[in-house]
């Protein structure tokens, strides 16, 4: 029997150059906004640059908050929306990866309801209202673009979770494959990897849709056929532009389907040792769907097919091949994570991770999810 | 290279017995609700009374406007705009087929901008306002509740046009399949073929894009495969289920694909001489697809394999076999179009469907639209 509800109300313009529209459709939400970006990539390749020439040449007044860290902490957020308010801005434009773009959805939502955010994020308040949002992606991973979700870091508990709300889907997305392909080789790996597995996990939870299953699909098509192109040859733009709405699909795959045990144990890994995610995700994702392949054979199968399988029985060997292309092969000791942090990821994760650890097609406890970062450690 | 914007804000609640929540649902949009219908079948199924009560003890008041027919009008547009404005309606719910939900748009429409509505069908003004709409469909075709078109027939020019607007996309569309069971054979075999042809005609546009061709291709399959079986067997509820999201998904496709020759040349038709709109693409399709095969021989190949075909080469003949399974199988001729209709529906259709015809894999010149129509008369 099928039942759903679906409410993504995104607005994407996607295309080569299409960063140069940012004036009018920001002169279109507003007449003041907060750029948010992170500290450095964004100027140093002229971006933000153009992007205030372009915002002045259209009558909209900014001001720049550029505090982002990768794995952005809730005290940024807070720090932005202090400025947001006291710069009485009345839109937030994200430029840069998913930090960036998170921290703008995250200070857009701050803004308007105030008080303590986790209240929001665990669930105990809910609001509509935030300032809208623009969200101009320089990386093609998050599909932060694509959703109502913004990932922050509590710093007093680790705590990895989304902010989760319809009110900070962008009210304008402008995915621009030639902002990505300047991506350093490590960094692309690590963002086109996230793209693949939130299409992935998408397709893989139990909350799956019709509507999320055809985009996630297509997503995960897209991603398989792009990202080792992209990697080996930075000039193929026809690649990039897969690659790019791959990554848009994920995010907006997510938004209704869920994430599933990658993601869902990837962020206590990296709330507590401050991961780059993708690492993360490759660390783990081969050991986890080792573990699931039974709990959805037909779905493995599917997505083995896509990334040049025969069945479920050779997908973990085919996203191994995947990372080994990608030079991305790595386990969670490389990055930092010990024996001794187990105890606590794993009930983290249970904590922060419920909904994605509920999701997956074989449910683990608490002791299958330790193993499965001993295994990955 | 791949360029493309996508913005449509639908909130769809899709499940057996979902109609049952409509009370809620207006609560939150509204407090007076203008409930727009038709005759006779949505208070003869007592889906009326249902919701009139549902209404009652979610504290929205309503009043009704039953007055809508098939290929509705203008003017019965601008009586219930003008209902909606003595009564205060602030919301408008439309329950039945797609005649009564666009009539609602219309409405929603109307009730805000006034004026004349041709100023907004045909371009020359422009608005982004319209009353919260309700779409609770009653029939699997036109798909309606998925986006923001709104069909109307002018009576004075006979000009059979859609108003589009993003402002009469449903705020919410309720798709219960239990609400369409109990549809005369007839009925359902002319509906679920529009489905099935918005989805076909999105597809093949020049203007489809990534998110509209994975939705239309879905729906093709879905119809393609639930079509017959309902028509057989209308207690088969899971094909029902494939049926009504098939329609829904092809009301989104065409909202931002657009159609292509089959509608583009039903309008006329239909406007002219008030057919019924599935009889009138049953029709129409078959000789209009055998003109056009050269025009996209993988795309057609690519449809013909999911209604069970080989290539393009029998992609008319496999719509030509499902319309016989589903009784369907006609000529305009029969619906009581003369060749003496041919010059005014070919003028008129570069009228009110010159983006249709530009969309079509071959754009038809008026000497090839005068000979399609002669052919299928």
């Amino acid at each position: 029997m099928l039942e759903f509800q679906y409410y993504l109300p995104v607005n994407l313009v996607f295309g080569r150059g299409k960063s140069d529209i940012i004036g009018e459709k920001a002169a279109a939400l507003g007449k003041r906004a907060l750029l948010v970006t992170g500290g450095s990539s964004t100027k140093r390749s002229g971006l933000l640059n153009k992007i205030e020439v372009l915002l002045q040449e259209n009558g909209v007044s900014f001001c720049l908050f550029d505090k982002v860290t990768p794995n952005p902490s809730i005290i940024t957020i807070y720090e932005g929306a202090a400025l947001a308010a006291s710069e009485a801005c009345d839109v937030i434009i994200g430029v840069g990866g998913g930090s960036s773009i998170d921290a703008a959805k995250g200070i857009a939502f701050q803004t308007v309801n105030g008080g303590d955010i986790n209240d929001f994020i665990f669930g105990r308040k809910f609001s509509a209202k935030a300032l809208p949002v623009i969200a101009i992606p320089t990386t093609c991973g998050t599909g932060s673009e694509g959703n109502g979700f913004a990932v922050m870091t509590n710093p007093e508990t680790m705590d990895k979770k989304s902010l989760r709300s319809n009110a900070i889907v962008p009210a304008c997305s402008i995915i621009d494959p030639l902002l990505m392909t300047t991506l350093p080789k490590s960094t692309l790996a690590c963002v086109g990897f996230d793209a693949l597995c939130h299409n992935m996990e998408g397709y893989l939870s139990s909350v799956a849709q019709p509507l999320t299953s055809i985009q996630a699909l297509e997503g995960i098509r897209l991603s398989a056929q792009s990202l080792g192109k992209v990697y080996d040859d930075p000039s193929d733009l026809d690649s990039w532009e897969q690659l790019c709405l791959a990554s848009t699909l994920g995010g907006m795959v997510i938004n209704t389907a869920g994430v599933t045990a990658p993601h869902g144990m990837e962020h206590p890994a990296s709330g507590l040792k401050d991961l780059v995610h993708g690492k993360g995700l490759a660390a783990l994702t081969p050991v986890i769907i080792e573990e699931s392949i039974l709990g959805a054979p037909e779905k493995f199968a599917v997505i083995s097919k896509l990334l040049g399988g025969n069945n479920e029985k050779d997908c973990v060997q085919k996203i191994k091949e995947l990372l080994h292309r990608i030079n991305l092969v790595t386990t969670l000791g490389e990055q930092g994570i010990t024996q001794e942090d187990v105890d606590w990821m794993a009930k983290n994760c249970l904590k922060v991770s419920a909904a994605g650890i509920n999701n997956h097609p074989v449910v683990f406890s608490l002791d299958d999810i330790k193993k499965i970062y001993r295994k990955a450690i």
